[in-house]
């Protein structure tokens, strides 16, 4: 992760702005490679952000089409609250965009990170009829911020898919705002994979390990009985 | 990736006619050994190819009976439409090197990437009866050209096993000449492995995560249920 | 594993009062690399120590919450014999300190290991009404000190979770109390995962890997059946 | 694989006799590391030969209970036709060194290599009331030397584990006299693992890939009906 091809005069500004935004772009650089290593973002599929400003909002958010698992110093963009690029000039941003500007502002996170992993898109499936995954009784569980004990229920909503990213958002944001009570670490779309975020970097990943480590434990147990 | 043992006189003058096919087969070297560390190419099993020209046709493909895992610069051949070598004095090129020519001269592809995993082999056994696979519903899908909704339908054809590969390469082209309006990316041979392309090598490694994953998907699916 | 980030003078003198300490923290953080890239360590859980002292009992432990994947020089700690930090003025150590001064003590264990592997997770819950698990006629048994022939039955012992550590060292300890014939190399908490030791690091390395491969052999045969 | 640890005179004054061991040490180093990677050799298990002069029959081989994930270039050993250390002043063999030695003689085998996978570990017990496991049609057979169409029928003998390893060496044998038109690539011992073996190393670790990738296959396959 030490080559830094040329950059953008967009990009060299922007890194001059935000100290710190450089060593970042490396740890999302390094997470896309080993979440395309482990399967869970093949394809170009998956997309990571940053919240790297608030007043106003601005997320760098990893580009549209981009091989996660080499990703390049200059294979990411910025975005307003709205999703835009800012400035326009630009390559094109993730067409879920718009879910990452959602959790930044409706959840305060920090950072947002999207994988298609294997028993994401498989259990997403399974339990839709549910409405959602109930993960309960599990050490791991307290590896999610706020949770001191397994004895707690922690609920994974599950929203069906569409390509319509801002009704999906509609509907992320009504479940948030009919259920002020049930706390929110992440979500998952039907047949699609995982949103999951944290109040900086490091706890969106270790959010995401959590969460999928509980999937995959949920899955191995089906496979067994 | 950065070691470049001697050259034939014949590798060498090919590289001068062809500028950046060097970078193209240190890919492809990296290519065979995310695939063999992934178990989708062992034992030798595998091969790999990418249209160099078009008139006439010429595809650079790997030697037959090379280990994926430490491709070394010399182990690809040069060969013509007709799957011949071209010139004629390098080692034999793979067995199946005319399901590559095939490839490229009937669905335009650039590049055409075979692996022997171990759903591509179970599952083409598993649904041998139904001609193919049907995936339908799923995000991922949108990895593959021209796909835009998880609402489509893919078919994946699966052809029987033959070591005729001049009658498997037949059977393939009848079966694209009787389904004109069907969208092909790949197939599966039964208990053999897969066969996808694209219109140049990074889109037919994106079509092969693609498909890879959504076979694994489905497999685990069966698992739990 | 070659660079040493600054180190505190409470490291400094340590390490000048141990000789050869560095190179284990360097193993250490190797291990918990590769438990992490295994899946056995995801979300910051799990920890390891070292015996460094006996009169008294010190331990070298890993401080509370470190992400296992990417151990710093920095990321460890000492406890005395009661798992209280010595001297004070370090970071919280891990909250199961205290299940590690107990095999230190009871089993006279050199170095102790605690991973969260899915199996560990799922076969502690599937076998906890039995109470443990029966574990014979593998040859990959000849791996824990002391066992001889595959014909060996070896009792890996499972007990509840709770968060309460000092009624779970005491149930612990109970059972090692009254079953004093039993050789126990290592037991499972229920839903939660694998505590194994060894006199020294590297046979509690391969005591780790051989349980968790016969708990991986387990819940792969049940997934065939 | 460049650090060379100081070198025994035995050693040395091996090498010296034998040009190009270096280079087969260290890829039997190389591979140690893969297949302990893979889950394959964990916990000291597995150990691996080759056959380095033939009048008299002498093999390197690993030294017993290293770890081969970390093979050191001093732990091989070289034994003569009937197992003994030659000369015996060497650190202990492989305890089933015997069994290289036979494979060596009885099959003109050049190199030998033994793994402790779970799917060797698993469907060793699943298919051993049949005393072996019939593989048939799947392409990846080809991979096999003398195979040269997936239509062939290979037949993977199961003998039951036993720590007389004189014993298992005899029954082996008997196997192989009784079935002198079956040719052999490779054996499972029952809730052990599996023996495979080539003319030279390239072709034991090419029969050792491919028998493994069908044993996986076949649990795979089990695993979803």
């Amino acid at each position: 992760m030490t080559e830094h091809p040329e950059r953008s005069e967009l990009l060299q500004s922007t890194l001059d702005q935000y100290p710190g935004l450089d060593v970042t772009i490396d740890r999302l650089r390094e997470i896309g490679h080993d979440y395309w290593a482990r399967g869970w973002s093949r394809g170009t599929s998956s997309n990571y952000s940053v919240v790297i400003d608030r007043n106003p909002l601005k997320l760098l958010v990893t580009a549209s089409g981009k091989d996660k698992g080499h990703l390049a110093f200059n294979d990411f963009v910025i975005v307003d609250e709205f999703g835009n690029l800012s400035p326009s000039d630009q390559s094109k941003s993730s067409a879920e965009t718009l879910l990452h500007c959602s959790a930044a502002i409706h959840q305060n996170a920090g950072a947002i990170l999207h994988t298609h992993s294997k028993w994401g898109t498989v259990l997403s499936e399974h339990y839709a009829p549910l409405g959602g995954i109930q993960l309960e009784g599990l050490e791991m569980l307290k590896g999610l911020e706020g949770i001191l004990t397994h004895e707690s229920r922690v609920w994974l909503p599950i929203f069906d898919n569409t390509q319509d990213i801002s009704a999906l958002r509609a509907e992320v944001e009504a479940y948030w705002r009919e259920n002020p009570s049930k706390k929110c670490w992440g979500y998952l779309i039907r047949q699609h994979g995982m949103y999951c975020w944290g109040s900086e970097l490091s706890e969106a990943i270790r959010h995401m390990e959590v969460l999928e480590f509980l999937l995959e434990c949920l899955g191995t147990r089906m496979s067994i009985l």
